[in-house]
């Protein structure tokens, strides 16, 4: 059973906690914690040997906690996740493969895609696939809207969707939209990023997995990784490089979010592994 | 002020100790800990943002804890070494630069060398330099020890002291010898590890740093790293590559050591970072 | 169009060839060679922009070589492989996205699995399985020696196939396994490495991808890579967290093989990037 | 004897310079190309096994190659360097550690600080130190130039020397000055770059060499590294985890730099190792 807690700082926070779980006699198998000292706030993440009475443990521990607290006790072991693809298959068909082979830690309940490209994968995997047209006459936000209505999901996952959400589809779905970013953000945010890391002549790239805000590529990072490119690449090698590490940031940062192991706070997350 | 402690696990080990601390108005700045299942051992590393009495606090953290439990309150921040070397610069060099700087973590007390080589470079920084002949009948070990009996100290390093100690030697100082092994053990212990990896076509070329036991290069890891080597490296581009990391690994490991992060058990660490 | 050439080195090689190219009025894209002095050994891979006369060229380069040159003029651009494997998906499935997707490099023919838990994923993208039961009493390699003797094929890869192969088996195939060995060799060969890995307490987890031989494990390396594992990983931890290299590294050795960057000479590679 | 050329590029340059080569019995060591098509740019560095004449094979390669190639035969194997620093000890020390050992590749000529913080260490090593105060008053640039003036220097390093230096004075010295920026470049461009990561939430941190031009961190980059940086950083760790890289990524690029393997053209370089 999983545990996580946030909330403000203050002295004693894991007496009380751990003091209240040896009481109830659960046994703590891994905690990890942060104190984010110049924001006076406290992240925890505990791993209990046993199950207990979620709602009740829920209630006893934000009796001790300082008001405001966020507590999960026993969050869903497995998420329920949408995903939005374009054309590149590299991240999506890496998410069917894990979801197939229920290593994903998630269940993928449909994917929407602004191109056919990806149905046939989809199809193979037997998971629902659904075109959206982004043409401005087609209102395609509306249309996804409507398509994830019909399905229970915790998030939806960006593989590669390469149209920019509105800030009004964003601010529906606050710190549940997960995006791949092809470069080492805050370098080469927008469009184009090999292109603009070709012409820089930078020695390596980048991949940056981050949950999407209001600002295009500047929501809090949740993974980044990089791998060597010298001067032999063109902007095509950097970009066919790139995906494979594109594929491993992505992999990484959903097992990561569907662990419950990141904390989203200011423009920043924690990630108690 | 660091607290560390070593003991057999039981379940509410974290309430105790924490619990204990909030009775005496301490503030965990940080805590680090790990449970090693298997063998049933737990190991914690915290701060704590203010100085209190070590030896009372030690006293009430024992009777606390399972008979047998390893207890520093307070450990010394700055730690005391003697360094062993033969001909090659780079790691001591290194280990002098931050000595000089007081970045090391520790005070170099002293050199011993088994070649002058390296004397110029102590001189230079002001540190004394020993030179002890590698030869039978000098009884080098026996030298050795004279040397250091007139020093006080915590850890021996041996940066690239290509000799093989005795174990007659190595059992007066269990824990406190560390070495850098050129190479990612436990591939290519012993003589010639560059050599042994050109010989057998290696792509990734690495440094071990580790405590020293009876067993030549099988003493606990502390840290490893690689760095790539293809075919056209000879072993002679190995050994320079190489010797970078060497540099590294053994900087790192001895900044963790000496930030008492560093649990040995079995022929293991635990690393609490 | 790529040449490719293996041959005792001498003075005047990459002139002799470079002039036969301008004489034939071919543009080299891109040059790539390398000397193995200990050895006397030359190895080049070109890429010239227009297709030529093959076997015209490989006879006129023959001319110019010392005796015993190999020289293959316009190897075939897309490679025929098998792909051998036991339970484990992570591998295959990869393989298998990139052949569907035509960015392999290669197209697999068929699969053949000592168990039948990965059938289901090839028949989803419509490629052959074949069933091998590893009983001595079913002569498993005579059954696989039946299936593959129905294909054309270039390469066997070693997807996880998890049993040893006879000497009498790889000898039919030199230079034509392609294994992926889930460790850094020669650290932990043989069975069980990570196992071996989280008894030694090692810091770093690795994966090799190597041609076959005779020997288990001790075939030229093709590519190696790493990442970390701490204290707090389990054998099990390490064996999920090397999965993912094992992928990326096989996935690697797969395109410099198909592309004809390797070359194999004593228990080495050679891999012109 | 090493030769570098970059010249237009055209078909069969490599058939005439290794055919030149072939006829004055120069046997290639080690052959490096680059080509880059959409520049029609070629760049080669050779090492040939003996020396020659250097100004008569100059003056035969450029009768050979198109017009305005830059030809250098037989370049200076040990470059001369003025390092300029503030208060930072980390690449300084790195640098004057491997010049005393002669492995910098080059010879420091003298040290210019803006603070004294660093003549110890000079004189430790017996390194000339230049003490110039930073304030506009004193002219520091020509302050600067009047002591660069009385050596003779290939490069001037910028080991951690926190001014910005004016358009006027980096003009002086065209791709002769190399720098190192602790990020990763162009991410966190000018000042305090570790505090703009970390308020970034990044998780990975870096550092970049590169030649200085008129516009402040844009110039070609030279060699680029990064390292992991979590949630547990603050900017100080950040700041010191950075210095580690800082001075592996300026000794390598130091390294290329004086072997001759940097090429720069438009904003950028080809490294040919």
């Amino acid at each position: 059973m999983i545990v996580v807690i946030q909330c403000a700082d203050r002295v004693g926070l894991v007496a009380s906690i751990s003091g209240l779980l040896a009481s109830e006699n659960l046994n703590i198998v891994s905690m990890n914690e942060h104190v984010d000292k110049g924001e006076n706030l406290f992240f925890m993440r505990l791993e209990i040997d046993k199950l207990s009475d979620s709602k009740a443990l829920e209630q006893k521990l934000r009796a001790l906690l300082p008001d405001g607290a966020l507590v999960n006790v026993n969050p869903k072991p497995e998420k329920k996740v949408i995903v939005m693809v374009t054309k590149e298959y590299h991240c999506l068909a890496d998410i069917l493969v894990r979801n197939h082979f229920k290593t994903l830690g998630a269940s993928v309940q449909c994917v929407i895609g602004n191109y056919v490209t990806l149905e046939d994968i989809c199809k193979r995997f037997d998971v629902p696939f659904y075109h959206v047209k982004y043409e401005p006459s087609e209102e395609p936000e509306q249309q996804v809207l409507d398509i994830v209505s019909r399905y229970e999901y915790d998030y939806i996952v960006l593989a590669k969707f390469m149209r920019v959400l509105s800030p009004a589809f964003v601010s529906r779905f606050p710190g549940r939209i997960i995006n791949i970013h092809h470069s080492f953000l805050p370098a080469f945010a927008g469009a184009n990023p090999y292109r603009q890391a070709y012409e820089r002549g930078v020695k390596l790239i980048g991949a940056t997995a981050h949950f999407v805000t209001d600002e295009l590529d500047e929501g809090p990072i949740i993974s980044q990784q990089i791998i060597p490119a010298g001067h032999s690449f063109t902007a095509g090698d950097m970009m066919k490089a790139g995906q494979e590490i594109e594929t491993a940031v992505l992999a990484k940062a959903l097992r990561l979010v569907f662990d419950d192991r990141v904390f989203i706070y200011k423009n920043k997350t924690v990630v108690l592994e």
